[in-house]
């Protein structure tokens, strides 16, 4: 079975949610409707949504019902990519505060509050309060890890569990509940909607951690930035943490990028190179393949049949995934 | 009946929210602690909280049940508050953007955005659909009247139906909402509670448009700022709206001040001059007047005892604030 397969069994189910989406966004407002719809028109690849339809094939399978769940989840996402880029464009004109910039980013921002607010009104569909408290929760777990991130930006001293900790935070642990309320909604087995949550946080890791090393590895083409880019923003991830705990030449050179603050003084090259011959890649290549197997591990003991098959291709595809 | 006197009331139960409070924004995350703890300090006059409590004496009263909806709102509240200084705190530094104020603006919103999700999170506590509903519209209303402000920013050409529908959204609707789910969460006879929304809604339009009126005519001292600051950052008012609408020596001046975003090149005393003379604050002060005897208007089928007087005079002092 291959992705392409999942996406096409679910195809008219993920055109039901898109159209949700869609539909969720129209605010009456014609900048935020824009604003809204430009992003959702960007696209992605669903993820999470497909996650909650996988997770809901584990019970009454009803997209009528799931896609309260999906909705809410793929908004969550959504918002929290438009707060990201808040600051992001605002570094890009370095300085240059324009009225258009300004008002860009305050848009930005109260889009992105927008979404946040809607996902709840979404999820209002549902009685059941645990469902609410999963969500808000998710997204009070995001926000800590958005502020964790800009603490330890340009940080070199920082302990490996603290990244760990922050890409839990800032993507495993949404997909571990998109798992977990798609089989909740669906009414699964308690004990099927325990083991889809930690199947989804384990591939959620596997799948950041193989993110943050395409980000050294990739080319500019296949990762649409420079390869670097998230060391040169100050966000430290596995690849280098590695090679700054095992190799002093590296160690230098990390340092030196992070002390810089975006106004490199080294070759971006150079300390890739240091990076990958620090072990830094491979070693992180390794933890991704570990959290992997986990993930696969708690597939073991649930029904042989379509929808395990689904879940294990999509954890093949994060597990392959070149870029 | 005195203001004070509804205070002094409450005391011991506005005083269980403010601890509530306290522990809502106890995140783990240091950062994020200190900026909702220095936020909360901060004070104000927990009026969205009285209102709750208020409304609550409507029903069977337990500042054990009404703390849920309180916290909510007034987390609301302060996380609206915080998104709107996003933007002010970066245009003080006109253009210099510090690693500093960048920190500051992230840390600003993404503590907004845990606030927003604390209040979700806290208001699981009620299983009613219902309630969930009303709070995530009011906040998808506060973020719509966020976006109109920055639309109709400098623009002197607003009709007034326009600034009427703002400050519904960014005001009035939360207080309407507060007094709405007070009496909700204490199960009020639901013609009570609707009659409570209203009251709730009429009260917060005469608060806001007091407030624009106090901003022309008050002191600094009084204001904590300029006399004139919202003209300055672009926010037209009732009174300026009625000054454009009637007073052509009026209209000009208001117009360069809009044109000039900020840079002023006429004085604010002259212009607050001629908003006086058009009659713009007479007529503000009277359409305020208006919602609050619509307000009162709403009390006069309740039961005539304490809660009611309470209502009452609590109009009555937003009626007479002179700062």
């Amino acid at each position: 079975m291959k992705l392409a397969d999942i996406y096409a069994h679910f195809q008219e189910d993920i055109f039901t949610i898109e159209r949700e989406l869609e539909e969720a966004v129209q605010a009456r407002h014609d900048i935020l409707r824009k604003a809204s719809v430009h992003l959702l028109k960007a696209g992605g690849k669903r993820i999470r949504p497909v996650f909650v339809l996988l997770a809901g094939k584990f019970g009454t399978y009803d997209v009528n019902v799931l896609k309260h769940i999906a909705v809410p989840l793929e908004l969550i996402h959504m918002a929290s990519l438009v707060h990201d880029d808040v600051i992001d464009d605002a570094d890009l004109r370095r300085g240059k505060k324009t009225i258009k910039s300004q008002w860009d980013n305050r848009i930005a921002m109260y889009t992105g509050d927008y979404m946040f607010a809607k996902a709840v009104q979404t999820a209002t569909y549902f009685d059941d309060p645990n469902i609410h408290q999963i969500i808000s929760n998710a997204i009070n777990e995001m926000c800590l890890g958005e502020v964790e991130q800009i603490r330890d930006q340009y940080n070199p001293n920082q302990h490996l569990r603290i990244y760990f900790r922050r890409i839990k935070r800032k993507t495993a642990l949404l997909i571990a509940v998109s798992c977990q309320l798609g089989a909740l909604a669906a009414k699964a087995d308690p004990a099927i909607v325990q083991k889809l949550y930690y199947f989804g946080y384990y591939v959620g890791m596997s799948f950041q951690i193989t993110d943050d090393v395409l980000d050294f590895v990739g080319t500019e083409e296949q990762l649409g930035k420079p390869a670097g880019s998230d060391l040169l923003q100050g966000n430290v991830t596995l690849p280098a943490l590695y090679a700054l705990h095992h190799d002093m030449h590296a160690k230098r050179l990390i340092e030196q990028v992070l002390a810089d603050r975006g106004n490199n003084s080294v070759h971006m090259e150079e300390v890739i190179a240091a990076i990958v011959s620090s072990g830094g890649i491979d070693y992180a290549l390794s933890i991704s393949d570990l959290y992997l197997k986990k993930a696969m591990r708690m597939l073991d003991h649930l029904p042989d049949d379509e929808p395990k098959q689904f879940l294990q291709e999509i954890a093949n595809y994060i597990g392959r995934r070149k870029f």
